[in-house]
């Protein structure tokens, strides 16, 4: 077992529906196939990105599947599982270990606020049932839970919980998460505006997104620091900072899906109640991704 | 239709698991029975309190059935529909009217931050599907999304959103719905601690937790602002307030469960990953228990 | 001594500048007199009202004496005389109780956020060189230290502390605060939004501006408290509610002084940086005074 | 006029009392001395750590004249000069030029919450009083008003307003300076824990109290950014910030004071009601620095 598969960019697929609101499978191959041509370093299907929450189990599964074809093994994947249960959880990822998948993610999912026990519980659990790695992501915004870095460090014991992903879009967390963890642990950094300072930080990956519209600049960010090139990836990440913030502003899927149609990819619709970015937000997009210096692939 | 078929202190009931994570209905039962024949004024199943979000579809409707069967037209019924996304809502509102529930109540729940409009939209949907009364909840902490008096109004045109629960803690909130709102529109307080401060700001009812512990200080300190009797309402309130801070603090279906073990009633298990509360925990809601001067009824 | 000589609305009258910066004595004599002859229980010079920390030494010892003399007893004085250090304090509370004046008002002012054992000395100090009372008052955003109910019943052990002031905005913490504290102990509130909730939850009395404005409406509330009459309290509260929401949103010496001379009474001039509302925030305040049916007296 | 005269490492010195409360100006120019030995490039008297807010007009005066004389030009001085009121930031403002500074510090202080327009012309006439440059210091958790990046833009077209300081604590807030401002618009850090997102973010300089105790560390940062070296620049970050984290977190005089004690430099004592940390905190304090890897100059 690779215990920290991944480095570098980790690029989130959308879902796109159809006017039916069902999955648009050949619409979301064409997505994945992008990501990967592009360049990106990783693939992560079942994220926020891609409104994990809102598909029923077998949509999940269908996505699964479809997402572990397209890719074929050329770039490691990572598959979200995560659910309020824990015994769903393990279906989840059990369904992902099998179809395929490098790693799988899970977010401490939480209507009522869970203890630090509950949810190492919950990672030795899903943990136990599973034998590929597992990315445990920290993002109060959105489990409504923090884990601290004294929890995370805890569920670093689980053999197969090898990879922290930080979104609590605190950079003084992630200088705790460097000084507490082994030197060995690896943290992605989930905060898009956040990018370079992570980076700075110590992470060893950026999990987003954004390279469904702009790899090359997100690519050219690692790529800098990689070279220990600060003033370069200083100037890289200007370019690219108010997309950045954009797509986080106004919801991914709504923003990426909105650029992949303003990229003539197709972005794909969505499954009720989320709808479309309105008129004025679109023609927003429009000007950052055109004021943007960067020459996008075109397939 | 009865359009705003609820007033007083309308109950929410748990929900009992056994050792094998299976819904122990014939606990169910005895605890709903118990929440009537104490004097609740109304049933909520399928609340936070009963663990809504955690279920299956299958587990869902089995507790709505079960439960409106035990109620049995005594009281009026209102069941949680709420889910991520509309045409779930639609489906377990439909499976609740059907089964014959009072009344539905609809959170707009949010992964993705919803706009207004998508907010609206989906309330409109799900009221065109049904024809019974739906009680619209405005809770941030657990929606995450925090609906403005403006858009609670724009939801009360739609014919059958005819009252509201506001659960934000906020009393200028309180103020603000009576403000802008029509004198006929009902709202309810859903903050347990605020009941006192929320009946003074002229709320139509409480939807609380609480009578499962400590039935008659709830139904008191409604029955004094009726008598118009604020000196004996602040006293009822200052007896029970320590119990209602305490089972928001820890968590409504950990303390209520470990109140009704207290109580000798059966609170019964939960389902992974949510625990029972801790030995400490427990000591704690015991002393609280003990020092309130209340005679809870036995069955 | 008389330990808690106030109850009540004690009103805080503003500060008025000349065109030059200099306090326009004339008219502060003249708004304290209408306060008094409005049936105001006390009047409280040197609060945030009167822009208490903008003032050098010499403006607080005249505001101090002006007042005191133009009060001339009718009703009890509660002077403001905090600041930033402990020495200062002392210097004014001497100052306030050579003047006569019936209790001073200490709020722990914090640039450094104080300890619990900081904030305990300070007081100690400040109250052995008076022999008047103190009231402690606690308002985290302005203070920038929010005093908990512990720390609180800590001062309250200091023998002239014999009132607290809670201005956190918080009913719970009221809650706490009646809790906790001795039933003797007084507590007055000083969130105006939160008038009606204080009162239902025990407060003694309402530290409050209004009555430059509004005075009847305040009277009538806590009158209306007195006769144990809540629906009665909860129709005039909801008469003055917006009022009370707008000056506090818009900052109480510009909004009092705007009403001031909206009522044709004066409200006098600021001192820099601080300007008057503008234009169509005085439009917005016209508007909110015209629709309350209320006579204020015209003096 | 050199319009923007820092760079690099401002020192700010704490300001020491006696037993009696009085200033210690022998110690005050031993501290002095010493950060400029040490080769920080700036010198900042009467900024939070030298505890401005707690002096009186005198105090304030012979720290300026004692400071600017110790330093005696051999590296730029920036002195703190706002105050409540435009009156006394003027004198004071004006004062610290006749002495000598470089330039001076202002924050929009404010009791009651300033609007921009109030903020704009309180810095336009101090601005207009004197000659010398203005750093425009953004501080919301101590002034309790933010300036947004385009309030900052419009001080910025106020001539002698040539240098932000930004201690929000936030590094969008610095991406956006940054991305908003001209090109040739210096912007500080202020934020001790973020020194290092900052200096990647694209900061001129940073203004902490740091050097007091880990001079080395502190300019071995910049100096690695200046080399664009992120991997030694890290490497350095990482050793200190604990130790940065500890001093924001326990408040900078009273860490600052204690840690110069530890370091057999002599810290001083304090004006009430501030007291020194407790035992406990020192001690941890020593465990730090003995952690740090660094040799502290010792004069």
């Amino acid at each position: 077992m690779n215990e920290v598969p991944f480095k570098g960019v980790i690029a989130y697929p959308v879902t796109p529906f159809d006017n039916n609101e069902n999955i648009d499978i050949p619409l979301f191959r064409k997505q994945v196939e992008r990501l990967i041509r592009v360049g990106s370093h990783g693939i992560a299907p079942l994220g926020s990105t891609g409104v994990m929450p809102y598909l029923s189990d077998d949509e999940k599964e269908s996505l699964t599947e479809t997402c572990l074809r397209q890719v074929a093994g050329r770039v490691p994947t990572l598959v979200g599982v995560s659910n309020l249960t824990t015994e769903k959880t393990v279906y989840h990822a059990q369904f992902a270990e099998k179809a395929g998948a490098t790693a799988v993610m899970v977010i401490p999912m939480s209507y009522w606020k869970l203890s630090d026990d509950e949810i190492a519980k919950h990672y030795d659990t899903v943990a136990s049932k599973i034998s590929i790695p597992i990315m445990a992501y920290n993002n109060p915004a959105t489990s409504g839970v923090d884990m601290s870095p004294a929890l995370l460090k805890r569920l670093l014991e689980i053999p197969n919980v090898t990879m922290i992903k930080e979104s609590s879009g605190d950079i003084l967390r992630m200088h705790s998460l460097r000084k507490e963890l082994d030197d060995g642990v690896a943290f992605f950094n989930g905060s898009n505006p956040l990018a370079l300072s992570a980076f700075a930080a110590g992470a060893r990956g950026w999990c987003t997104a954004a390279p469904n519209l702009i790899p090359e600049l997100n690519l050219a960010l690692y790529d800098a620091i990689q070279e220990n090139d600060l003033e370069k990836a200083q100037q890289v990440f200007y370019k690219q900072v108010d997309l950045l913030k954009f797509i986080v502003a106004k919801g991914l899927p709504r923003s990426i899906q909105a650029g992949l149609d303003l990229l003539g990819v197709g972005g794909g619709g969505f499954k009720s109640p989320l709808q479309p970015l309105d008129a004025d937000e679109i023609a927003e997009l429009d000007r950052i991704l055109s004021t943007i210096d960067n020459e996008v692939y075109q397939y």
